[in-house]
């Protein structure tokens, strides 16, 4: 990996984080624990590879990158508005979150609830804003957009089928991932391509990239989760799936074939790029370092 | 109150409840679980009186149907969304709603939860769906005020106060209702507003009328609160508050200052709609409707 490309992830993720800060709300009446409870759960610490791949693929397309910026800062509360409630005691019950504790421990479970709904919403409220484009059906549809990935028929649908634990076979755990963690992946590759009126294409390429890489990103997880370490992961691990008796790509496949699979997909992510020619070295070059991540 | 207003606004309820069932998602996988019980959330019983004011303020204005239909059913998605969630157990844990058991009693607390969000979600994409308006700066701005209505500064920042339950005088029991309830009734009147490219003045006075209507039907629910019977409510009632040790307009002011209040808020709320004539008639004759419910 080139040194240069984890210092532009390591750039992306604080112009993010900065960005974030000025854009979240703050209150001064007693709602400030509201406030405060979403930024514990959208600035704490986080690789924030969403927002790099909207901003990598936004110069691709020569766009501005305020736009994109806002755009990709949209989704990061979309994603932590996920973590917040996926922790909750009903739901995962994770106490620790990248190393912190989650926001139902920090504060408490009712202010961990509004704090996943605010954020949600600020999501859309900052899509929406004249500012993240000039173009008001290029705002609507960054706003359409979002919402199929992340509602019932995305991210909230992959999230029921997961804590239904119903899935026997790789096309179901497949199914799961494409919907609960698959469908944001691809919104970072939308943002630039709705703001470039990208030909159809393009958008094929890049959202195959998207998926792809998505999906060997839930694999790389699965076989963290079996035999990573909490430390490195901040998290619990221990192969917590297998001992909650849910399926996923290790239990499937055994961790040997689960990492081969890994390679394959890698390889045919980075096919997705070959026409974009010398654009697209930087997303090529961050297949390896994504799946090659230690926690 | 005419016979034609009570039939005009369960006439309203109808179309609305119609529209709701086509617009949310289906799906055939076991994600069906979250859209059945989205649409438990939903479709179930209510008056609908936001839908039913952003409707009637459409006609004022001589506005297409369908567009305020569609965005007054994303109005109402939000409106379910809160109800699920303040039901939950870490919120007032209520057990019944509207006389049927809450979501997390009828399917669980997960379900209930991601219900909640997803429906929240299906807000903003039946907002930013091109047939909502042809005007994409119309359809932005009709997100954006919903956001603003009912994220940290709306809504879920009046949830926020109500649980803390840190309100001592009318002034903190005012705020909190403006942000809790009143925001999303006023939306009810922002939406043919946006859509209507409104004056100022027609803008001011709508939305006064919105917030004087919404406190008086704040206080009409705490007197029913502390006086009306469960039955009749169709959820726990019997001073609810007072037994939590919530300060409410009943508690503040006592049970016939509040009544008075109601009648001068009344009177103050027809008046916001004089430079209107009879357009504003069936509004008019609303108020009391609204304030004379007896659940």
């Amino acid at each position: 990996m080139p040194a240069s490309l984890e210092r532009r992830i390591s750039e992306a993720a604080d112009l993010v984080t900065v960005a974030l800060d000025a854009l979240l709300p703050r209150a001064d009446g007693p709602e400030q624990r509201l406030t405060e409870a979403m930024r514990y759960a959208a600035l704490g610490p986080g690789k924030r590879l969403r927002p790099f791949f909207a901003l990598e693929t936004g110069k691709m397309f020569d766009l501005p990158e305020r736009p994109v910026l806002r755009a990709a800062c949209a989704l990061e509360c979309i994603h932590a508005y996920s973590l917040v409630h996926d922790d909750l005691p009903c739901m995962d019950d994770d106490d620790v979150r990248r190393g912190r504790p989650t926001v139902h421990i920090e504060y408490d479970e009712a202010t961990a609830v509004l704090t996943g709904d605010a954020l949600q919403t600020a999501a859309f409220e900052i899509l929406a804003h004249p500012d993240t484009h000039p173009d008001g059906n290029v705002r609507a549809e960054l706003v359409r957009r979002l919402a199929i990935s992340s509602g019932a028929q995305g991210m909230a649908g992959g999230q029921m089928i997961d804590i239904l634990g119903v899935r026997e076979d790789l096309g179901g755990v497949a199914r799961m991932q494409r919907l609960k963690t698959g469908a944001l992946i691809a919104y970072a590759f939308e943002i630039p391509l709705i703001m470039a009126h990208a030909q159809e294409a393009e958008r094929h390429a890049l959202l195959g990239f998207a998926q792809d890489l998505g999906l060997a990103y839930q694999i790389v997880d699965d076989v963290l989760d079996a035999e990573g370490d909490p430390e490195a992961m901040g998290k619990a691990t221990g192969g917590k799936d297998a001992a909650m008796g849910k399926a996923n790509y290790v239990t499937l496949l055994g961790l040997d074939a689960a990492k081969e699979r890994v390679e394959l997909l890698a390889e045919q992510t980075r096919a997705h790029l070959d026409g974009f020619g010398e654009r697209a070295d930087v997303l090529r070059a961050s297949v390896d370092f994504v799946l090659g991540r230690r926690n």
